[in-house]
């Protein structure tokens, strides 16, 4: 074994990464493969992995590496970043009481299936006592991390890193405004354009995700495409990086926007810089820069109208009895329609960060003690009213609709929108960059754009933090504007052209 | 965290188990769906899971536990086995070296894909450095485990403890002895029987060793049934155990052979104690042990005439327009045609043990340094030729034809010929004690003898050493006897009955 200190760390983050991709596959496997009588058995499989992984995250002698080396001047840049997001995870470990990890581990376990079944049975007394405790024990969870100014900080830095309330807060209400406004000059009343109806079978929706996961640019010798009840991606190295969809044979491009999506969390993945391989300089920088390349996908490209072209030829081929006579602005209009809705993971790019900023206010509210669990129902109901104008008809379409408060998810929500604003800021970045790249997605060519991506981001990983990654490759801080005027370049009516700025 | 030194030994064994499920995922995953990518990516992290479970394994502290509790009189008996049991893999990983550990899993890691390319272009001088250094590394293992006479005891060990080569090598020399007498009796000259030509659709052949598996208790939603390039089943519990097996859409018997062998052993790992779960007492006892389940079903109930009518039914609706005419005695001569070959996982079952040893003689030879691996091939093809009297034309069905060397498993083959004489010994045991065995298998109904399997073998676990499970069912140690008596009923001619016993 080595005795050089830069070497020993290399190894032991290249162990703990190594472990990593093994707890990605029993998730994969669980969701994708296991049959229903493994449950019991891999929840103690991730159990004990999950305590093994942080018993080596937490061990003394990665602490002292750790801390010598980050006083080490003659560290090359890559290594500074190994060692600052090595410590950053480790901070976390260490600062979480084992008791608590225990505690949350053991009451989130209990929590999932009694939330299926409150859903199931529009009942929200019966969740409601688990995310109290959830709430209990994430609270202690903030206080233990002791991170940034409120306790949503400290859950917001876990899947966002160096991300802060009080400095989202400013952002998100230029975007709910710029939202509100957007929505009360849309006409939603009007029947929407809909496709043929189907069925479009299941293995032809799966060939044309194949097909368009490869023009992505999505390497199939290195990943698989599978169903599963919710999609999802999942990486176990750059070489080894899956997708999941669903498909709905009334409903097609609802499987295609899911395959896109989670194609282009994928090809972030695939894109991993190989010489930070199961370094954690090396992997993806945070949650909403990953959201960011699976919303470029989904909705700059696919629901745009130049990919549109070459989609809408696919789309004639693999379905010549339904839509031999597709017309591309025909399927764009489709793809875009907006209207308000109860269900966050349905909503269309104009309300789906209403759906954000409404949980955000309810999560917020929960950790500063100002909302009871009880009567986040009634909440959920106004917030509803506000911001969308939907009225909430039960809770199995209200709060109980997403699955991540009873993982103990709270402080994700946000992401999802630095996805989407991040997603328009690298959009417009690459558009500068490449001035003929909607000739290039119109005939189907994604490949400027791959590999914008693939050195503008991919191959950045956490090489420096989000906040950084963004102002240098878009020559300013996090905003709405960008993601404003996208949709404003889509959805508003032509206006004076001096106060309406298009992309 | 508990102090009674019992629950805290169940506690660190349950951890080394689970861990070892994972392993055996990343492995099933790698066989079946894992993209060709993803390899050096799964060898690392196998390599990594091999060096955590080492490292828990030579723990000093479950070294004291095992030391301790050893000497304790009040253990009930099954508290015994896991000591002895923990004991005997704990000595092994004590004696292996880390480093050794970590390049044996390292090279069978690379070595798999270079196997594969080696046999698709019958290129053994591709393949053979890393035979090379895998010989190399288990010789010294062999030295570092110092298990019994000569190095070939150590390895043998690791898949059959306790049996010992000088042990084993009379028995099979009275084994090669009959099998050469009831191969020169034999007509292997005439045209085989044969099914009616194919194809036999895959979906159909897919859906009759569901209905098969299904029948011989095979509980389907604690496993499935996949497709991967060589048939094998793998455990993550009692409770996922997975079969896999390949279709020849002109050979409807070799896919159907397969499936019920895997399915055997799936048996085994689906019936083990739920009382002893993720304990060593609760584990297989040996890979002999495994053999005899699948090869009991395979070989004494699938090429059986009881069976054969309820499956000739079975294969008549599935196959109408090939089979709708069958006869189980047609199907039965078809199951059981000798005829000496060159691939041992096509070989029947007298010729089958011929293979296992002329790869005992390779392996033993390498391991004592008599053959160097650039002379395999030369070896195998003179082997060949005076046991089977088969010439070998090419490597890829010759030297390169078996997965084991690549993995590593150097000593494995011997236990498929323990399989077979253990198989034979439980069948006789079996029928003394279910008269009316062949009247419930000619109805396709297998839950008796899956229940005798589960009392006498299955719940038994590794309560006791496979010596002792073998002579507390059958009265007796090991012996060719029964198995040769088996093939004798079969295949011999009809001879004075005096000295002619069959079953």
């Amino acid at each position: 074994m080595t005795t050089d200190p830069l070497a020993t760390l290399h190894a032991r983050l290249r162990e703990l990464q190594h472990l990593n991709q093994a707890m990605a596959l029993l998730g994969w496997d669980h969701e994708v493969t296991m049959p229903p009588r493994g449950a019991t058995g891999r929840a103690a499989q991730r159990a004990t992995l999950a305590g093994v992984i942080h018993e080596k995250m937490v061990d003394a002698e990665l602490g002292v590496l750790l801390e010598d080396l980050g006083n080490d001047p003659a560290l090359t840049a890559d290594d500074r970043a190994n060692v600052r997001e090595a410590r950053r995870l480790r901070d976390r470990a260490v600062r979480l009481p084992r008791q608590l990890v225990h505690d949350l581990a053991e009451t989130v376990g209990l929590a999932h299936a009694e939330w299926v079944a409150a859903r199931e049975h529009d009942d929200w007394s019966r969740f409601a006592p688990h995310l109290a405790r959830i709430v209990d024990l994430k609270r202690q969870e903030a206080r233990a991390l002791d991170i940034g100014d409120e306790p949503y900080d400290a859950l917001l830095d876990e899947f966002e890193p160096g991300a802060r309330t009080a400095a989202l807060l400013p952002v998100f209400a230029d975007l709910e405004a710029a939202l509100r406004d957007l929505l009360a000059g849309l006409d939603t009343a009007t029947p929407p354009p809909i496709l043929p109806p189907g069925p479009y079978p299941r293995a032809r929706q799966a060939a044309l995700g194949r097909e368009v996961l490869v023009a992505m640019g999505y390497d199939l010798a290195a990943g698989r495409l599978d169903v599963s009840a919710h999609p999802f991606s999942e990486s176990m190295g750059p070489g080894d990086v899956r997708v999941t969809t669903r498909y709905d044979e009334d409903d097609l491009l609802s499987g295609l926007t899911a395959t896109m999506h989670e194609g282009g969390h994928a090809l972030y993945e695939q894109g991993l810089p190989e010489e930070l391989r199961d370094l954690p300089a090396g992997q993806a920088v945070s949650l909403g820069i990953h959201e960011s390349q699976s919303l470029l996908w989904e909705n700059h490209v696919g629901r745009g109208r130049p990919f549109g072209t070459w989609l809408t030829g696919r789309l004639r081929e693999h379905f010549p009895d339904r839509l031999a006579g597709l017309d591309p602005d025909h399927l764009v209009r489709v793809m875009n329609v907006v209207r308000p809705g109860l269900i966050r993971i349905e909503a269309d790019e104009v309300t789906y960060n209403l759906h954000v900023i409404l949980r955000l206010r309810i999560e917020r509210a929960l950790l500063n003690d100002e909302l009871d669990v009880a009567d986040i129902p009634h909440t959920w109901r106004e917030l509803s009213r506000d911001l969308l104008g939907v009225e909430v008809p039960d809770d199995r379409r209200g709060a109980l609709q997403d699955i991540h408060w009873c993982m103990g998810a709270i402080g994700y929500f946000p992401t999802y929108t630095l996805g989407k604003l991040y997603a328009a800021m690298f959009w417009n970045a690459a558009r500068r960059d490449l001035p003929d790249l909607d000739t290039h997605l119109a005939a189907g060519d994604c490949q400027p754009l791959r590999e914008w991506l693939g050195e503008h981001i991919h191959r950045q990983a956490a090489r420096q933090p989000a906040a950084d990654l963004c102002r240098e490759v878009c020559g300013h801080h996090l905003r709405a504007d960008d993601f404003v005027a996208h949709l404003r370049g889509k959805y508003a009516a032509p206006a004076d052209p001096d106060t309406d700025p298009r992309e």
